[in-house]
């Protein structure tokens, strides 16, 4: 049995599974509503496996009473990857600085080198 | 083949591989040092396993030209998961929020319920 950190891993290390929660970002929705968009690359049953991995890893609910059933995002649930992750904000934060530095050294050469030759023809006109 | 974001994710979804993460998050370690801690539990060609899922997924770099090989993290691969975890960064947060406010429920009845049984005790000494 994997522990539930490695199960949510698990669970968003698929592009499906990562889709139908970003449909269920912008609110809550049922089975059939949720599978309609894949129906076409696989079947129903795919679709509730799916399902079944994020409500398993805690990512989503389902109410079990209503007979509507409608799924929704479990916030609590992506706590403690946001949290494991953030041990490491350090690491792509120091990774987006560099790029940044990168950026603006390389801004700064492109203006550099558009008033080189802008004098360039300026002198150009004077001789 | 799985997107690079999947293999991501699923690289993060062994604590072994997270365990490595942590190591390297101290700081640039070779193979060795690395597997030390593991082999006790498994062999060295699982550990290079490991290594090497984290390394296709970008998560870690190994220098290939120097004799000692050190691995290190690389900060750039953490980017695109810190991004998308940050889609949902609403959703646990106003979990925390709740967690906070039931927090605050919790401990305000119970201030009210010491004072009570405080003013209760005053109130029998009185009588």
């Amino acid at each position: 049995m994997p522990d539930l950190l490695s199960e949510k891993f698990a669970a968003l290390a698929d592009p499906t599974r990562r889709a139908m929660l970003s449909r269920l970002s912008k609110g809550e929705a049922n089975v059939s509503e949720l599978a309609k968009p894949f129906l076409k690359g696989m079947s129903l049953p795919a679709v509730t496996k799916h399902l079944k991995v994020l409500e398993r890893a805690g990512l989503i609910t389902k109410t079990r009473e209503a007979q509507w059933r409608p799924c929704k995002l479990n916030g609590d649930g992506f706590k403690d990857v946001a949290e494991w992750m953030e041990l490491y904000r350090t690491y792509w934060e120091e990774s987006l600085d560099r790029l940044d530095v990168y950026l603006k050294t390389v801004m700064a050469k492109k203006k550099a080198a558009a008033k080189t030759t802008a004098k360039g023809k300026k002198d150009g006109r004077k001789s």
